[in-house]
């Protein structure tokens, strides 16, 4: 099956916004066994429109678009579609009563733009937006099918999940491709490729290599008539794969390091304290964004001019020192784990703003260790890059817990 | 001068990479006076690679394409413009000698794939890549331009920076785009629509709104044949906005809230201690990707669960109240300014996870005040939202700090 994928929008050919709709689209549908061959935008011009969808339509099986489906007078989509198979718009009157009763519910008026939103043709049906006024379209004519969906990122990915994909999952694609990502920590790229190099040369599974913020991600990829088959391809060489690398996975598929951690704290029934200097507060913003950190961390200090840590009641001359750091952090907080992040290279310099290496200290039971990291990267990415490396000290922290006693 | 993008690269069709290139150069061109009507997306397949030329050539006066000029067989690039205006490859010694000598530099040896870069066509020059191996190409014929540049976004915004841009203010396309944005906190959009109809009707300079992270963005954009004549338009539009608006405006053009709050901080020479619960960090992390941040940014606290502030000194009774929290954080780090962003709805409550309305208290002077914010967004976007309407309390402040002396 052949797809194509076109966004519908001015703003995106200005610049204005950038369409994060059709990379969302494409990552989807290999595993659905459809192959993307175009991906492209155009304006809200309807010359442009229809030469676009007119060639989609003679190349492809199978068109998206977002956008254009909205109530202004820019929002072209659904009439061009119309042009495009030769069919006449008209109002469905039970969607306008649902527009009506919509617009009730959240105390505005409709107006007669809104009321565009009601047209139809004869080869399309509507399809449900849970997350918005404009409803999308399904249409099927000659064996091809065109799927319409709204520009705003969060209701297209509602129509998406929840209408879009079970539809498209009944389709007779005749393969489907299945793929599972191991993510490491610790491990260059040229290291990976070294010690797997016969099995990146395989055709069906493929694997491929991705340095990612949070590590490498290899990903096997395998092909087959059905899932069950594709994951019995996957499964050997996941085993390879893990064994050969040991310690340096933390998680697969869709999981983040914060969650991996979160997981392990509460499994361990152990809290954590932290205190932050190069990362400003990143490190901590990032495990308070998985929903089980209210479980484990205790809460932290950010690092900011050099008077601070005296004045929070930690004694300065300690900042040296990334492991006692840690264990002061911990015993402020009465945690169990304590964790410093700093790159002070010496007591006169402060913490926040300082370059060159970033220490990260590890407070746990009667033991403490550091860490040093040194970086080239530009400071957005050098954070990102030391959290990080601080949560994989601390997934490695909490799975030897149990096991050295 | 019509202008066209193509992203060349089968991983983007893939979704394993968004093109983000595409939108970056999208908004560079229109303050140029060139007009971009299509955007499209092609992976590493000389027919559709061709194909895609081919119409571009065709339908559009300069075309700008990315990727493709590495040195794997998938990068076909090269050989496919060379196909398009049906000229010969040949290898530039000049070019193979620097490849050379760069391979040599990073201690890396050349292959004869690498060589393959040093490839050009009569009709075509090099364009210089600072950040990477590959050049670009600017291939001229026919009167219309060609411009290739490597997919690495770094490697590509580089050479736009350094050559391309420069090249392309060279060209006679008869006007300017020159715009200028004015950021707002602290009022709809729907409002700013309704106070300024009439100016929005405008078609030279035109004004549009978008509403943005940071607040609400008017931007006014004029059309004219020199940049002094685009200002000059613009200059009364934006007196106006400006006196209207009053107050809720806090910057312009590529102005960030923490930059703004920075150079305030140290024009007036105030320091700041900062207590976050339901922004977990973010504030602290977004002040300290400042610069400047360590002239004024004493330290701060982050809440984690519920016996946190008391453990760390701080009389829990107090968390219920905003500014009396401001209060003691300022005592607690010796600053000018203490700022607290919680929502705690009760003692019993973790500061870090409730759901509800969020409070900003600011103590400065002998003064506190608080502000109740409440949000229907998830919580990623209500993070920033809370961050945003904290950095907006502190610009405020700063503003009037001499002004009630």
């Amino acid at each position: 099956v052949k797809a194509e994928i076109i966004a519908i929008g001015t703003e995106i050919l200005l610049g204005e916004i950038a369409d994060t709709n059709s990379s969302f689209i494409a990552a989807e549908l290999p595993r659905l066994g459809i192959d993307v061959y175009w991906i492209s935008s155009v304006g809200d011009n309807r010359e442009r429109l229809l030469e676009a969808l007119n060639r989609a339509w003679e190349r492809s099986d199978l068109v998206f678009t977002t956008g254009g489906l909205g109530p202004s007078e820019g929002d072209i989509t659904r009439s061009t579609m119309a042009a495009l198979v030769g069919e006449q718009l008209t109002l469905d009157p039970a969607v306008v009563e649902k527009l009506r009763a919509r617009f009730a519910r959240i105390g505005r008026e409709m107006t007669a733009s809104n009321i565009k939103q009601a047209g139809i043709i004869p080869s399309a049906t509507f399809i449900p937006n849970s997350r918005g006024t404009a409803p999308g379209w399904w249409l099927e004519k000659s064996g091809k099918i065109l799927i319409a969906m709204p520009g705003p990122p969060a209701e297209m990915r509602g129509m998406w999940e929840n209408e879009v994909l079970p539809r498209l999952k009944q389709l007779p694609t005749g393969s489907v491709l299945v793929s599972r990502t191991i993510k490491l920590w610790g491990i260059a790229e040229s290291a990976v490729n070294d010690m797997f190099l016969p099995l990146f040369s395989s055709a069906n599974p493929t694997l491929a290599i991705y340095a990612k913020a949070d590590g490498i991600h290899i990903r096997i990829a395998a092909k087959a008539p059905d899932e069950n088959i594709a994951r019995e391809m996957i499964s050997p060489i996941e085993k390879i794969l893990r064994k050969e690398l040991g310690n340096v996975v933390w998680g697969s598929d869709n999981d983040a390091m914060e969650d991996v951690v979160a997981k392990l704290f509460a499994e361990k029934k152990l809290s954590l304290a932290v205190v932050e200097g190069f990362t400003g507060g990143l490190l901590m913003n990032t495990l308070c964004d998985c929903p089980g950190n209210i479980h484990y961390f205790k809460g932290g200090l950010v690092a900011g001019s050099a008077g601070l840590l005296n004045e929070a009641g930690i004694d300065y001359g300690l900042t040296e020192n990334p492991e006692a750091l840690a264990v002061v952090i911990r015993r402020h907080f009465k945690a169990d784990i304590g964790l410093s992040v700093t790159n002070i290279p010496t007591g006169e310099q402060p913490a926040v703003n300082a370059s060159g290496g970033v220490h990260v200290g590890v407070a746990v039971g009667g033991t403490t260790r550091r860490i040093t990291l040194s970086s080239v990267r530009e400071r957005a990415r050098a954070k990102r890059w030391v959290v990080s490396a601080a949560l994989f000290e601390l997934f490695k922290t909490l799975e030897a817990v149990g096991l050295e006693q």
